[in-house]
């Protein structure tokens, strides 16, 4: 009897049922599930306070991979429907409750910004209509409104006349730019655009896009094609030279200086010699905000080398960008305007959804390099995006970026980029005031790096010789690697490591913590609580032990 | 007074403001869009009736895009923030009033499906977490899942031992497919895969990946490397083939016979020629499921053929794929289990919003070819998926795909596709039988294609020459084009249109209405609808004019 109760139940609450027939199946596309089911409950939950589920829903302490793993396991599609409040409590318990919460104030690790709340709503209204922006077919409005958002965002950056974008914004035979899933595949568009731009037809050939790359250098007459960026590049980089088929070895990697930018003498004198050796420079990357430290490129003095060697000038501002936002900061990506494209995420330092990038060229006509028609959609002359993407279909995104500059708008947007910058500033005193902690690098925009040394042992590495500034160095590491991940573990704050190479440090490469600055909740106090949480996760044997061999090394009396 | 009231109002309703301030910034972030506001309205609508949503809030009839672009024309980030009340009446009478109600039952034109209404809120919690899957640190949980879903659909397509999933499931290792954005980038990753694997490190040589295409060819002493696929072959194909560096050219079309599906001997032959001419046979791609037929290529013997000249075989069943959830059907793409990697999309046949395409390999080891790292992410043995993904940042759109395998279950997705099929079937009959028109392609998936030519004509063109059956043919594809454009810009139903070669007309390529059955909501009423909108479209000035032409051509007695 029971039984039955509850199963009746489960049906009612459930609006489906774990029998497959064609009545059911109708009811899951034309009955809506009821505030009162388990999944409607979520649903109003989440609409009323999105923070509270966040931190109510995700089980802060981690539980091991292995062990989520376990509820993952089963490799055939179940052969019988479920309940949508059965599989509601599964997802909530296995899945939710073992997610990461991203925008927790205290998740400075990644560049994981929480969601303003009309996001939430905005993109109910977007997975409602279902819209395909491949064509106009499939997407109507939304194909004007990408082309505006791309339009607002090469304004910000290239400023063009008002005549410009009344040419250009919905000219069925040009495009400023491509809406995309994310960065990497807007890095990605731009060093295949520059790549067929470098290599396009010309009589006797058909051009890289028709011949491909092999025959392109053969009839150009170059050894090899190349691209330029400093080490600090993304490794979006890499990928795209290998999909592109240059190769990972002909990105040529430039030295930075002691302020992480790209050095400018060597990059003219590696393009001078690459030049010599018969290379094609296909382009010439700039970082307006590297993953890693934050810091831009001399942009402008880039562009200058970029034109003079003839090579396409992209900026990776996938972070950085929207620092041209803030008129108190955007100076600091002064050369930007003379890219020939420019990447920009909008799920970063924009505030939309993940999976949401964008890349926008100087050029109205430089995405015909890539251009492309099918018969049945994409025919010429029409208005369909998907003739200049690299993906086919894809979601309206971009009109969750367009809410975004219209309901926080240019002003909300440089209070969120300065508070940013600001925090970093900060937390960067906080720590080279800290007697436990070690500032790597200077934040630029929004990111640092430091790691744990308390001050004798900074002193005395500071004095070594090379050689044991290495050794000491490679033991900080562990250290570095070790409490990143028992932070991690704890579940209570969030930084994330990397590793690169220090100019104070004979250029060696040392891991360090990567803090990324974007939570407009992280507070300076919450700053003050992860070094005072990592300060005491110093103090565990383990870690205790290994700075003690580094006294050692250093000769310190513990 | 009355201003000031009204001012007051919006601030209450929007919980926003029109001036930016830090305090107010912070709201967004915190104060949820109350129910009676004009954006919880509407979610509360989509959440409650998501048909009469789409139905209501989509105007049916066409305004013209240069009309609608006339409210996408600024250019610049708004300075000001805007009210989201405000902003939230804009996107109603501006984009969703004018974007395209896709899920209509009377929308038969494109590969659009309608979504079960647990996806949106289901949706809603992807969104609330906004998970990054490039990396556990983002996302936790979500990764498990991920490779969860990607190893029931390798399940699905090859079947292998529980062993073998025991074993490469959750193999840090190891992967046995992507998710990414759509079956564009799944094509270009597995193209991507097999290039890259047919170029590998050998002693002496780099590998692809690092060294490129031209030392590649050069190393392994071929002339050129290409790519083989039916002339029926999606044009993400030709893009794949641009961005990988092979060039369009070297994309081989192979001829279809008389049922749309790829000439064996003429592959055979191709393949033997282009061996002779020392080129490498990088991929050939079967299709389940052609974007403009839906016709399925002999996979059995095409894995044959590949086996026998050593190419990848890959399977594009980005619109097919998911007939295998039917034991009624899965016959028809008997031999996909022998393929090298296999393209579906979720967002087509899985009825998962826009955004969710997977692409499976056999061989766990095989998207080794492709394995990237960097030092703050992906680091080499960790489970990150980014190792494996030309995407970067990624949102958790696996999810949706998993809860649609558990709340759908496989006999749910056999009474779909069955349903598409058989009515795929009838709507082939009522063209038959109907004196108006003419099909062209009889259904094997479920799509079809068929044109208007009245019964006479339909007779005399049969007995015509060809030289007339030609000029017959360009003056029918004018009125299929008239008519298509006609049929949609009423706003009522919707056809797509293409143009292809066709057996019966000397292979001469003939434009057609494309039919695409997926919507369970379609009924056998609203294709006679279709049908008799056509027949009186028909009726008006400008086509019987060209029908009327076409008739004195043929001699006919109007």
């Amino acid at each position: 009897m029971n039984k039955k109760v509850s199963t009746i139940r489960k049906q009612v609450d459930s609006q489906l049922l774990a029998t497959a027939s064609l009545e059911n199946l109708y009811r899951i596309f034309t009955v809506p599930e009821a505030p009162n089911t388990t999944l409607g409950a979520i649903d109003k939950e989440i609409s009323l306070n999105l923070m509270g589920f966040l931190t109510d829903r995700i089980v802060a302490r981690e539980k091991s991979l292995p062990a989520i793993e376990q509820d993952f396991q089963v490799s055939k599609v179940p052969e019988v429907p479920q309940f949508v409040s059965d599989y509601t409590d599964f997802v909530m318990q296995k899945l939710v409750a073992h997610s990461v919460h991203t925008a927790a104030p205290g998740f400075i690790g990644h560049m994981a910004t929480p969601l303003p709340y009309f996001m939430l709503p905005l993109s109910r209204i977007m997975v409602a209509l279902n819209q395909n922006l491949v064509k106009i077919e499939t997407s109507k409005a939304f194909t004007p409104l990408e082309r505006q958002v791309l339009g607002m965002l090469h304004h910000l950056i290239f400023q063009q006349s008002d005549e410009f974008y009344e040419e250009n914004l919905h000219n069925s035979k040009k495009a400023l730019g491509t809406f995309c899933s994310g960065g990497t595949i807007a890095n990605i568009t731009a060093l295949w655009v520059a790549r067929n731009q470098m290599f396009k037809a010309q009589p006797g050939f058909d051009g890289l896009a028709k011949a491909g790359l092999p025959a392109a250098l053969i009839h150009y007459g170059y050894k090899k094609a190349v691209i330029l960026v400093s080490e600090r590049g993304h490794y979006s980089l890499g990928k795209a030279a290998d999909v592109l088929g240059i190769g990972r070895n002909n990105v040529v990697s430039i030295d930075t200086d002691s302020k992480f930018k790209i050095d400018l003498k060597a990059l003219r004198q590696k393009c001078e010699q690459l030049k010599s050796e018969g290379a094609a420079i296909i382009a010439m990357i700039g970082i307006a905000g590297a993953t890693e430290t934050g810091h831009v490129d001399p942009l402008e003095e880039m562009a200058q080398i970029a034109e003079e060697f003839g090579a396409h000038f992209h900026v990776d501002a996938a972070w950085g960008g929207p620092t041209l936002l803030s008129n108190t900061h955007k100076h600091i990506l002064k050369g930007i305007e003379r890219a020939d494209s420019v990447t920009i995420d909008a799920h970063k330092q924009l505030y939309v959804p993940q999976g949401a990038g964008m890349v926008v060229f100087k050029e109205a006509s430089l995405l015909g390099a890539v251009e492309h028609h099918a018969e049945y959609i994409l025919r010429a002359g029409s208005k369909d995006l998907g003739q200049y993407s690299l993906e086919g279909s894809r979601p309206g995104m971009a009109m969750l970026v367009h809410a975004a500059f219209h309901i926080i708008g240019r002003h909300g947007y440089q209070i969120l980029i300065d508070q940013n910058i600001e925090k970093a500033r900060v937390f960067a005193d906080l720590i080279k005031q800290h007697p436990e902690f070690e500032l790597i690098t200077e934040p630029e925009l929004s990111i640092l790096n430091y790691r744990y040394v308390p001050s004798h042992i900074q002193m005395a590495l500071k004095k070594a010789n090379p050689k044991l500034q290495s050794d000491v160095n490679a033991l900080l590491d562990k250290v570095t690697k070790r409490m990143q991940k028992q932070q991690r573990a704890a579940g209570k704050t969030f930084v994330s490591r990397t590793r690169f190479s220090v100019f104070k440090y004979n250029k060696e490469p040392i891991s360090v913590f990567r803090v990324v600055l974007a939570n407009p909740m992280t507070t300076v106090e919450t700053l003050r609580a992860i070094l005072v949480e990592q300060s005491n996760l110093a103090k565990r044997d383990g870690t205790q032990k290994i700075l003690n061999e580094i006294r050692e090394l250093l000769e310190l009396v513990p």
